[in-house]
């Protein structure tokens, strides 16, 4: 363990933490300091409780800075809130310190978490902070509510249901690739796709937009990947599923990037994964108004990629009229088919 | 990873646990298999909400067998929502899991881990499954509730007030002895003190009594060891303490050990930690009703320590009259004052 964090002790470091403010105070009996937290959950609501675990090396790099991964961290168990058609409550961040973790990577860390919890008013009521022999590693569990029927779960799809996603697809797996590959591209160019993977915005709002809309069917939101993502929602419902190429949802910068370093834009805006948008199926009677209010809600549209079908093949009609099936396991082995 | 795995795959994985029953369907709208789990709180009550990351090499070697590591991992946390006065509700497990871990070790772990959830009733309603380049690590939440008023903090000591512990201390650091020193002892005489560490027992029934009670200030359970944890009690309500060294509870297996080895018993019953059972802080009035109904309800003593005083000090009195005070990092720098 680093010097300075063997000074500090782990009573210290948890000190430190449960110093942090709460964001959302109403509720809160008992936060970070004993045994459990203690609340009492928000009156003629149902709870929604989701857990991640993120290890080193094979969910991050610490090389990016611990401020963007306790931003990401936060983010990513947010957007399966936002998934549930929730508003979240409350965060718990346990955290294994790796040898090599400072103290200052620590409150860089703890930084970028409490800065993405003051954004969407998550208080962080609890964790656990202890050494790992191994990667550093981080689990974080956080709380969210609903009204029982605003909940929206994977399964509910129907054939003639639409499929829409709240945001580009793509973006996070090019900026992926810039890092990975160490790309040489203009940081202009380079900024947002590097933004859609290092900090993701969970879609909190737009999850509430749609949960409260009442025509939402089935929603999750889009972590492996749309190819694989829609697979879970159509094997819960047994139903297949048509999207048209042309409707999937790339941005500018996502396109030129392809084009430059000549990747396949569908491969990865379809397998990449990460893009942490919502995946949603709405009622075909709904298309008209959920277009133009969301629209006009968020100043941007809602992308409908297509529709539920019966049977349970996934098919994609090409640009050129063709159609292809999905792969079974993400879009890296289609090319093997 | 191990072949096994890799074959069954990450959702296949998550797929047979998600086989596992409910032990207390009530109020549960949706558990694994989804972004997060959906549950109606229980009506009127507070909740409580504890995490906890064990990591291997850290906090259990996987030697003993998996199947126990599970039990504990679950154990250690309901001993958390015990120590709030809070019936347990749900749990949420999340694995690391290691290269070298193989399915039928996995399998092991969730066994042991669901046969201490159907004890307790508790569901696995959610987790996650990754990969570790390191140690095995697992990180459990659990969820519990009760009503506002039986909730007992760490803070609301008194001076006057009276210190319990709800079982016997030092079994669990003797059983650790045996393991690390690979200690030739009887089985007879050693399997109480390796199950008390391997395998402990909750005392949620014990919280629960205490909490309904009314009696209780203030309550923690014994992790760090005695010494140390009642220090947060009494940091945490600006109080001293005095315990009598006669009145240290120990155990008859835990005496002998010690008295063979020539270890010292009182470090290891002080020290020692992962005793797992309460600490709890009562008002003097209750003294007679509480020992007398705690007998009655669990057949064996609730054992009286001492007594909170005035001014921080933690203060022992040995059996030679002598006064000594309590470390202040636990039994081990003890000796060095």
């Amino acid at each position: 363990m680093h010097e300075s964090l063997r000074r500090i002790g782990e009573f210290g470091f948890i000190g430190r933490i449960a110093r942090t403010p709460l964001f959302r105070p109403s509720g809160v009996i008992q936060g970070i300091g004993d045994d459990a937290s203690v609340f009492e959950p928000p009156e003629g609501k149902v709870m929604v409780l989701t857990t991640d675990m993120l290890v080193e090396g094979v969910h991050f790099s610490a090389e990016v800075g611990l401020e963007l991964v306790g931003r990401k961290s936060l983010a990513v168990n947010l957007s399966d809130v936002a998934a549930m058609g929730a508003e979240p409550l409350d965060a718990y961040v346990s955290i294994g310190v790796s040898q090599n973790t400072s103290l200052a990577q620590l409150d860089e860390f703890y930084r970028g978490l409490c800065d993405v919890a003051r954004e969407h008013r998550v208080n962080i009521l609890g964790g656990d902070t202890t050494r790992s022999p191994g990667p550093l590693i981080i689990s974080i569990a956080v709380t969210g509510f609903a009204s029982r029927e605003e909940i929206v779960l994977r399964e509910g799809a129907s054939p003639g249901d639409l499929i829409y996603v709240t945001g580009f697809l793509g973006d996070s797996a090019a900026g992926l690739d810039i890092l990975r590959r160490k790309r040489s591209w203009p940081e202009e160019k380079a900024s947002a796709l590097l933004k859609a993977h290092l900090d993701p915005r969970p879609h909190i709002e737009e999850g509430r937009f749609l949960a409260k809309s009442g025509w939402v069917r089935a929603m999750m939101d889009v972590s492996d990947g749309v190819a694989s993502d829609l697979r879970h929602i159509c094997s819960r419902s047994s139903v297949g599923a048509v999207l048209r190429e042309e409707w999937i949802p790339m941005s500018r910068a996502f396109r030129e990037y392809c084009e430059r370093f000549s990747l396949d834009p569908l491969e990865l805006a379809l397998g990449g994964g990460e893009d942490y948008c919502l995946l949603a199926v709405v009622s075909r009677d709904a298309q008209e108004k959920l277009e133009k209010d969301f629209e006009r809600i968020f100043r941007r549209p809602i992308w409908r990629l297509g529709e539920i079908t019966p049977g349970n093949d996934l098919v994609m009609i090409r640009k050129d009229g063709t159609t292809m099936l999905l792969p079974q396991m993400g879009w890296d082995s289609f090319r093997n088919e």
